[in-house]
């Protein structure tokens, strides 16, 4: 039995922390906020980020970063934004030789890095690992089955790695690309976005595939300009996570996506909501890392003008179908 | 103004002719049944087989394939098994240099082959391009936009034809990998029966991501034993189709997949079924092939062992998720 350790108690935290118990090991899980720590004690539940779910009583939390420290492998599940922090607070206490897996989905906003190179910086001789797939966290806590890519350096070690995270219900696929198992999840809510304002424009499913299809192009040529496998942007944390979150209104960027199809405008569909919906800042690191590495993103680009340029949403549609016809590859 | 001749007055046929009329193109339709091709003629439109759609009265039909020849391009659009007996009466009377763009998608029963292997052996010397995409043929003959593969063994002819055929609402990406844009269509609705079973136990959309890419890795490895680029299968005749069949109930196999889910006998389902679902067929045609070709595609082989023998979904199932972790590409 291994002793694994989960960073961050909002709704994706809590659901590995319930697919680490089921991979048969001992699970101690860390909350930013005391009470989220408390109430999993407590009552076996996180009823402010996932709601409506029980949780096994043997999942333990703290809310104290030193007590995650000798683990046998860490999940680190805070909110992308705030991955650095978290680094800075574990470098002086980090115990040697303690892998830790990225779980962390985003582009760091000021400095347009990929989660692997904040960790990289902040703690420069830890191995890290990279999951990353489609998962609805909600869906994972309740043992629904679903699959993940586990990219570590070497894959010896993924494969290692795959059979202490994983299970029947929970698969893990290796791989030792760890740029391209991050790429997918980092542009995917400005895909998702632009995704439902096809919908809310009602234009039916076939331009979601369509849109689906040449998003999974731009996010392959950003992936190669950053040095990732092509192949990978094909698996689980490609494609997958891509289909899974640019086709349900599970997902916010989807759903924000559809209110602006529908004409809502922008702060108004913001002004209610209380969770953040992240596409809505990535689609301008997205574009600004793009830019950097030369690469041409069409989608990401007519995103990012309507959300951040106020560019008018039939416009930047009209443009998009309007460009000339080229080759597929 | 080119003359676009469409062989095949189903839905997909009659959408297609509406896609080219748009296009600027002069179409004539041809139908099977004369019946069909008097309807589009008297009252434009194609009640039988694309219900509720208005038809540009520009569009005309005929129910003789005579009146195709002489045509600039042409369209085939004759359902899959019956490709090579269309080709067969075409061959006689084949207009030489008039290129021929396969727009049916599947594999033929008893051979195996694909569509263009079937027409190579049919109409040996014409010029063969293939059209496929994600395309709901509701949609396209709605103007919904929609973007398909145009594949020819020349780019630039392809580039030429794609100018031919395409439109604003009906966008063209050029390949010359005839084979590879395909796999997708001829496999697609066997991934897309397993989609639905997954939907059908009511696994969430976690699983069915999982299941579509995963998929997407079955079709490639087929589609590389092929001949085919892997980057094709990427692509709107690959992803894009699969991505659109395995996610909504206008797919007739992803809907005969939810009944199996949900635990009826597949007699009993095909038995109030009017139109063909063909994935039924296809799983034993895809298994065989890829036994040929020593593919292995776990997904498919699950599909044909409960529609064909007699196996029980919920073992299969189990079978697949207790299958090792491995590497994902």
């Amino acid at each position: 039995m291994n002793k694994v350790g989960v960073i961050g108690a909002g709704a994706w935290g809590t659901a590995l922390a319930c697919a680490m118990q089921r991979a048969g090991n001992e699970v101690l899980l860390q909350a930013y906020e005391p009470e989220v720590a408390e109430a999993i004690n407590r009552s076996h539940a996180n009823p402010i980020y996932l709601p409506n779910t029980n949780l096994n009583p043997n999942i333990r939390a703290t809310s104290d970063l030193i007590d995650i420290i000798g683990s046998d492998v860490i999940l680190m599940v805070a909110p992308a934004q705030h991955v650095r922090a978290t680094c800075k607070a574990l470098r002086p206490i980090w115990k040697k030789g303690t892998p830790l897996l990225i779980c962390a989905k985003g582009i760091e906003l000021d400095s347009g890095l990929i989660m692997s190179e904040v960790v990289g910086e902040e703690l420069p001789d830890v191995e890290i690992g990279i999951l990353s797939g489609p998962t609805f966290a909600i869906e994972v806590a309740n043992a629904l089955p679903s699959a993940c890519t586990l990219a570590m350096k070497e894959m010896d070690r993924a494969m290692i790695m795959a059979k202490v995270v994983g299970s029947s219900r929970f698969r893990i696929y290796a791989s030792d690309d760890i740029v391209g198992a991050q790429i997918g999840g980092a542009v995917k809510n400005v895909l998702a976005i632009a995704s439902g304002m096809a919908s809310g424009k009602g234009f039916g499913d076939n331009a979601r595939a369509a849109l689906i299809t040449r998003g999974i192009s731009e996010l392959t040529r950003l992936g190669v300009a950053k040095g990732a496998k092509p192949e990978t942007l094909m698996g689980l944390s490609g494609m997958g996570d891509l289909t899974l979150t640019c086709n349900s209104m599970q997902s916010r960027n989807f759903s924000l996506g559809v209110a602006l199809g529908h004409g809502e405008k922008l702060e108004d569909i913001l002004k209610v909501r209380k969770a953040v919906t992240e596409g809505v800042f990535t689609a301008r690191s997205v574009c600004k890392l793009a830019a950097s590495l030369h690469v041409d993103m069409p989608i990401c680009k007519a995103v990012n003008r309507i959300l951040n340029e106020g560019a008018d949403i039939n416009e930047v549609v009209d443009d998009l179908l309007a460009r000339p016809f080229r080759e597929e590859i």
